[in-house]
């Protein structure tokens, strides 16, 4: 196991955006206001946000004896889909112990499909949950990365508008029976390229158009929110300017045409990724049966 | 005690607006995107959000036996200033049982001053926390109301720079010590008039011009968050289009002038109405001593 | 030829996104703060904003004797796209007479293609320009309208990665260099269903999933500004209260499916619609070629 | 008469926040998505910023040959104020040869009050303009600078609520007739301190309470927009990574403090530094008459 480094003492530039809002992620309002993130990224269902938040304070306070005390409090990073129709939303059974053990196994070598947030996911009205995906960036001959972890519960109900790379797939696998674009997705968005956080929304802004792409169109219900970092500048402590290494804005694109690739092809990883689900009203069958 | 109604049912047009957002407030995402308030507004210090959160949704859920079942989810919104001057914020005592008892003994009989999540407050030096005042306006021969709460925490350590309707009163009671503009304030702007939630915004934006009057100049630390409702417009289910009566724009300075006059005022009220107050670490005096 | 009305005395409810703000349109502030607007749409190109919004305000003026004397002011509302390419854009030809001649010659009847500002439009590598599409949505058995107008000039310089409903055509069409992903669109979208300004802010966000599906990642450069309004509200004047009428949220989704679909299908006809056009420096080939 | 170099070569970072955005300015947009400013920044009366805006365009293109040509466009940046009570607004006088003029006779030895776009102004019903006011900020025992510049058009039509520096000298001098708060005003900051553009905005958001201390409630109409650069970081032309100097944000406080400060000030130096002046149609008395 991989150890993380404390990002409360050396926070991130980090930016947030919200396609749709309609969501009860939090987090967000100091990410707006300072461009920065200083704790991990929780992904949860909706109605846990609030007890796994307090998860996070707890485990945070642990890791960093100051908060609250000699030095400030500490903005808790947690984002959420609706695991409803596979999971009892309304039994919330996730709190302290379970967070710290979530992130005490937190592993570089990450599983996708129905793992953890995931496990209760719906996309295209198939299984759906963590997946991720990422490109190499060329810049000056030197390579940098970019990497996508989505956690996909969007899309119509059944799977009739599904698109696979350009293909419309959804028309030979689902019924006639058209529903409603219901869910959401949380993606994060993580680069070694130095971005500031005004850099880092633009980025972001564009997994909109990576999820378009899978044949959604962002329905009305429900949060569709995206957050990004970047690794290369870290905000050093006790000093009286932080010198920032940013990308010039004419290699933009080669990053906005990597973020919407990915974003597109994480989901499809978090699909294929993951079996045929039962849940505790309902059984969700897995994409796997039609792509091979 | 009055009878609450459940906002659940029929939601509030609503709306947020941070002036300085480095604080950890949750809930505001949903009321940017949809524009409505849904639960009670909980005010607490800022590492127990996760926990009163939690205890919000369970609320919530015991009121409404639909949330998270055939119905949708709920957005707690639970606003923080941070009271870890005075109180030990690193016991993070407040959960389901607290909040369901605090919501059941709220009161339309309102205390002032150090009651609540305004116990630990400090505001320009001296004790802050709990603060109302409302404007009675006159639009074509009918009165209506806007009423303003905060909890003030807010404005230099020292102070120094306070202003009270208009007269430095801090350089008389202040040292001549100079500190930061440190800490927060929430706002909470209620009326009865009806507006839209742009409208909303527009008002409760002003909310920092009274906060300025009283001296400050809304430091780096920590956030000032503002959510303003309207109870004119509740929004009906089952009907295909809501009918809104807003307010002509012509009548706007009516209540940006009301909004800005009953802020600077709930913040004296709040800082009056607290007596001098003993903390685990420490004391803080209260402005009675020198206005009478 | 139709008689317009005079948006200027009964205004429209109103509201602006833009995906990527790299661009000069102008007359947005004013609606993203009051959700109005009250001149017609004007587009043009990048250099002319300023001389075609003179030639507006001159005509509103015209229009209305009360404009900067007993009334207050006009917002003239000019989008843009750079058409530096076909054109020479620093001629600076557009005026006071010829925006005059441009809105009486304004006709239901709507050309599509390389007409007006789409005159020199480039999208995909294609000779791009005005295009239209509309969608009839049935609500409660009554059949409402959402149209939507764009100006296309985005697109990779070679058409390599147009998609045209799914259909990954670029890649028959074009040569293997790959370029970058530049240029610009304006959508205006417009209906008679009411919605109040955060609906229709909600609605237009969900124009970039319709101008992704055609293979754009939303480039660096340039902006990508969308407009929408609803005919149902018109703003009335001497009134106290202002009587909307907005759809429930429940019915979101029927008018965001139309929205992706509406313009991206625009997308398509201002392209089918432009022949192969020769500019002052270069020759763009039409779409006609391989659709027929 | 000094030179000023031409910024855009080499553009600043900048942001642009307005607390009220019922106004007409131009070149916010791409402000808002970039960070950077390109021209000098022209103020204008409200009816004349597109013709302003021409005018700069044509500087903007004979001093770079390359714009619209082998470079890309421009960005005009034109704030305006309405100056309709004393001048004949709907003679748009300012064109290509004015702006020219203007751009060429601007000097560090800046005039105050009644000159340029300040001729028409007036502030809480006295001669209102052009007013500027900084501060020395010492940071690791290193001087910088904090300048503000004012075009101040707010306020009452009566002096009634005019305050200075915490004394109501309004109730003095005006009469019982209470009117509204109405009209503008633009703010430019600029800054040698090194900022991102997120901490620009940060920064130039506190302008709305130096505005407010002088006794506006920031009335509904009109737009009261604030732009601010820092001189420090120019983004260079050619390199792959732009090397940012940002001060820590814990220093944020010192230049919270003084933009509030100055800004307050401006205004008073724009009221005290105009005489009264006779419009077309109407007599402004001056501050002067009451301050010496």
């Amino acid at each position: 196991m991989p150890s993380f480094d404390n990002c409360c003492k050396d926070k991130l530039i980090a930016s947030s955006f919200a396609i749709n809002g309609y969501g009860k992620s939090m987090g967000l309002l100091q990410i707006e206001e300072l461009g920065q993130i200083e704790t991990p990224i929780l992904l949860t269902n909706t109605l846990a946000v609030g007890s796994v938040a307090n998860g996070l304070v707890h485990y945070m306070m642990k890791q960093n004896p100051g908060i609250g005390n000699v030095d400030g409090t500490v903005n808790p990073l947690v984002l959420e889909c609706n695991d409803g129709r596979l999971n009892n939303i309304r039994k919330i059974v996730l709190g302290i112990n379970e967070v710290e053990n979530a992130i005490n196994s937190a592993d570089i070598n990450l599983e996708e499909g129905s793992i953890g947030a995931g496990a209760g996911m719906i996309c295209h009205g198939l299984k759906g949950g963590i997946g991720s995906s990422s490109r190499v960036i060329k810049i000056d001959n030197k390579d940098y990365y970019l990497g996508v972890l989505v956690n996909s519960n969007f899309g119509h109900s059944s799977s009739k508008d599904l698109i696979i790379r350009g293909e419309a797939i959804g028309k030979k696998i689902a019924s006639d029976k058209k529903e409603e674009d219901k869910g959401s997705i949380i993606v994060v968005v993580a680069t070694n390229i130095g971005l500031d956080t005004n850099q880092l929304k633009r980025l972001i802004r564009r997994c909109s158009i990576g999820i378009g792409r899978t044949g959604s169109y962002i329905g009305h219900g429900s949060g569709d929110v995206f957050v990004g970092f970047s690794t290369e500048n870290r905000v050093k402590k006790n000093v009286v300017y932080q010198d920032l290494k940013v990308i010039d804005n004419n290699y933009m694109n080669l990053l906005f045409e990597a973020v919407v690739d990915a974003t597109e092809e994480a989901i499809y990883n978090s699909m294929i990724n993951s079996p045929k689900v039962k849940g505790y009203l309902d059984e969700v069958e897995s994409l796997k049966r039609w792509i091979k």
